[in-house]
């Protein structure tokens, strides 16, 4: 509990045909470490997954993936999985064994570069047989990076450790802050956090350590307060707060308890900026004005927790919707890693702050959302906009406002 | 992640002979309730323990443990981790077939009286062999708790869950407060929190959020600093705040920072007083200016991570020891669940805060070290005797206070 959170790690993606040595790869990658952390068990169709700390990259997560060529009906979902993997891989590597490249290796590089995701090619069990440099010219060509490793021996594992480093997209070096920017260092942050009745003992929610992580990493400080203290806390202050950050539930208090001059925004907002596009979001919202009685939404979760009687998704959002259009909106609730390749259903998608995905997760269900024309937005920013303060919570963000505006006002 | 932590939750155990039914009626309790939330595959020797939502007693672990008969090389081992595992266990279940009441059992029930742990007996299996009164007289006449049920049919699961609620101990509905009941409603605290650079991505660690949420919970809020910026937040506030809070390894800057009239004390004392006996903690503290050199110090970790380069209990406990003592001092290590049975060797024990382990095992190994008349103390305890704060930070409790004078100007 103590470790970096998984959406926070850098998602590496082993692939390649069955029996090839990708957990063999993973595995020698892995024991050069001391540190395996924790093995999520698969089931028979899920790639596992193992958190570790991989100099030089730090947390990083590997998807220990089911073979491509895998076949038979199971064979079939597990291959299934084994693209959906895709969508949050940040970096990938393609095991492959020396002289079997072929139309699998040829697809899954065709896959790869559609998604822009940058690849290294592994040719492993090279104590058996290294690969010959006729082999390897054509991958060359292509600008491939690859690399020729013996899991067995560990031969190569430097090698890959370097070219994973290498290989991770910028924004693992720098990446976005979830609101770190916002505060000069020296200046002070009020979070406001409600504690509902059902949650967990002695926790916080992910979201809300990450914004104290983030403000003391930024050399700024905060306060942390229940709505009802919200009021008595900026009193306490003899200086002006540089900003209050609520949790979008209490959206509506923290609104009237915060003086006009001082900004103020949500904890959903903030993920909306660090998981995805504050601006799309923004335009998703606005979307909601569009809705229709007889339309249909698509409400998404990332964790498939267990409902509560007043569930956020499945009972207030769809309720405050129908309010809203006035009639009936026909509202589909999925979970986990289950989202539609066909999104045509729905006229908007509203999906949840997705702090346990990574940021490559929601850029690729906001990508797949854009290409069919289909608005998305999150919880905290529906539920902001369907109570009449959306453009309050958003001032802290001028582009993204304009992009509201523009479509709220069209 | 947004889990109760393992350490908060009530540790029920799970013991009696092989093949009596112990899985199988962990998985008909468990079976009953939807959110089995992790399980935490054992080895071959450790119990397997399971975390989950046990109405009406909330968040629990329960450890399914080897059989007390279990024999061979390995089933002493396995033995012996059970015999263990009776040290973090808050409530045990005893499960007995019908007609089996035996010298195990008997053994087992005076373990569990001799350490005053409230427990069961569960008679299962009771669909194939339901057990006569006349078996059953012999327990009732000492007053033991005895359920018949059927982990097949799932006959007699409300009954163990109930039982489970009336014997969980006292202090599992009122438990000691870690730091909130020393903050009137509506007062505030503030937090020092130093983030040292090999701190996990996004995290805080536990007794922090742990601090935070039972402010929040007693309706007071916080200020969550870095030791740097501590003067500057205590001078944004226009009322006097009731308490500072700040980590061990800074407290000789959080003494200078904080003025003589506002109360201070570290993360590690309330973790002492939330988890052990902060009196004798005190007094383990004060024994470190009776330490020579040539003695030995068991120096123990609740959870074995990864040495840095200045560890704490590697490193800088024993470098600072020696300081005080003026000669070598033997250092020993021990971490996770290696505690010894025999702790004659040493002249004082320093243990880790234990946020990741439960009350009950703290108590235990406190327990042991009174019995064998050698002081026990913490980190930060130790850390801030030997900066020669540590009735500073010993302030807001008296009683702690007095039993630190009691050994230190003895």
């Amino acid at each position: 509990m103590n470790e970096t959170p998984k959406s926070l790690r850098l998602h590496i993606g082993i692939y390649g045909r069955r029996n090839v040595g990708k957990s063999s790869l993973l595995n020698a990658l892995a024991g050069q470490q001391v540190s395996i952390v924790s093995d999520t068990p698969g089931t028979t169709t899920d790639p596992v997954e193992k958190t570790l700390e991989l100099a030089p990259l730090g947390p990083v997560v590997f998807i220990d993936t089911a073979g491509i060529d895998d076949v038979g009906a199971l064979g079939e979902l597990r291959k299934e999985r084994t693209l959906k993997a895709l969508e949050r891989t940040d970096v990938a590597l393609l095991a492959v064994e020396p002289g079997q490249w072929g139309e699998y290796e040829d697809f899954f590089v065709g896959q790869l570069r559609e998604r822009n995701i940058p690849f290294g090619v592994v040719f492993g069990k090279c104590d058996l047989a290294a690969p010959s440099a006729g082999q390897l010219c054509g991958l060359d060509k292509d600008g491939i990076r690859w690399m020729s490793v013996s899991a067995m021996t560990g031969k190569g594992m430097g090698q890959v450790r370097e070219a994973l480093a290498a290989l991770a997209p910028e924004h693992w070096f720098a990446e976005p802050r979830l609101l770190g920017d916002l505060l000069p260092a020296g200046e002070l942050a009020v979070l406001v956090v409600p504690i509902d009745l059902g949650a967990p003992k002695g926790r916080l929610i992910l979201p809300q350590v990450q914004a104290i992580r983030d403000i003391l990493d930024s050399d700024a400080s905060c306060m942390v307060v229940k709505e009802r203290e919200l009021a008595s806390a900026l009193a306490r202050l003899n200086k002006k707060t540089a900003l209050v950050v609520c949790d979008s539930q209490i959206v509506l208090k923290a609104v009237a308890d915060t003086p006009p001059d001082i900004p103020l925004t949500t904890f959903s907002i903030l993920m909306a900026r660090f998981k995805g596009d504050l601006a799309a979001f923004a335009r998703g919202a606005a979307a909601i004005d569009q809705l229709q009685p007889g339309d249909a939404v698509l409400v998404s979760e990332a964790c498939g927790h267990h409902p509560s009687a007043d569930d956020i998704g499945r009972v207030k959002i769809p309720r405050w919707l129908r309010q809203y259009a006035g009639g009936d909106i026909r509202v589909d609730n999925l979970s986990g890693r289950d989202f539609p390749d066909d999104l045509s259903p729905y006229k908007l998608i509203i999906h949840c702050g997705a702090c346990t995905f990574n940021r490559q997760s929601m850029l690729a269900r906001l990508g797949r959302a854009h290409e069919q024309g289909i608005p998305m937005t999150n919880y905290g920013l529906a539920i902001s906009h369907v109570q009449g303060v959306l453009r309050r919570v958003l001032e802290p963000f001028p582009a993204a406002l304009t992009a509201f505006d523009a479509v709220s006002q069209a």
